[in-house]
């Protein structure tokens, strides 16, 4: 994400993926996003795993309260079971509140 | 990183690295995570980078002032340098305080 203004909130998800049902974590991965992108609030996301399995993704939300009517949407709340059964060895998760953003891009 | 304490500064880097000079990175990437950890109200790390040279790295202090007393730090400012005129074609970084933390394991 390009430059954030302040008060943005950050969700940081750190999990380690496990080997199991890589089609089936593909599918609701990319459906994920696709509903996120569409929730009130939604500024953007950054995402990326290394080959380990280790994945990053954080997603911005303008407040608070769109980043937890996004937790709490159903349908995301029903992946997350499969995520704890299937897809994740562990994780952690952060909300946090941007102070401070800059980016920059070669010329 | 484990549950995080509320106030826990995260300095989050979201960088696309460029195909250059692979082997003087790695060199630099590792000597700043050793430094990173010797600094006062350092607590840990998350990294990770995709086979697309996109990578998300996130530090995690106690308080803005060890945050910004390591982005001060001149050796980190002197690889910095380096950053923008070999590693990468963009990047952005974003400081945010954490106001909620969870974690998970798979029992």
């Amino acid at each position: 994400m390009a430059k954030l203004s302040n008060g943005t909130i950050s969700v940081i998800f750190v999990a380690q993926r496990t080997e199991l049902d890589a089609d089936g974590y593909a599918k609701a991965a990319a459906m994920m996003s696709e509903l996120a992108a569409q929730q009130d609030g939604y500024i953007g996301i950054d995402s990326t795993r290394g080959t380990d399995g280790l994945g990053i993704t954080i997603s911005y939300w303008t407040d608070e309260a769109s980043a937890k009517a996004w937790r709490d949407h159903p349908d995301h709340s029903a992946i997350r079971d499969a995520g704890r059964d299937l897809w994740y060895s562990d994780y952690s998760l952060h909300v946090a509140k941007v102070t401070r953003s800059y980016d920059w891009k070669k010329a």
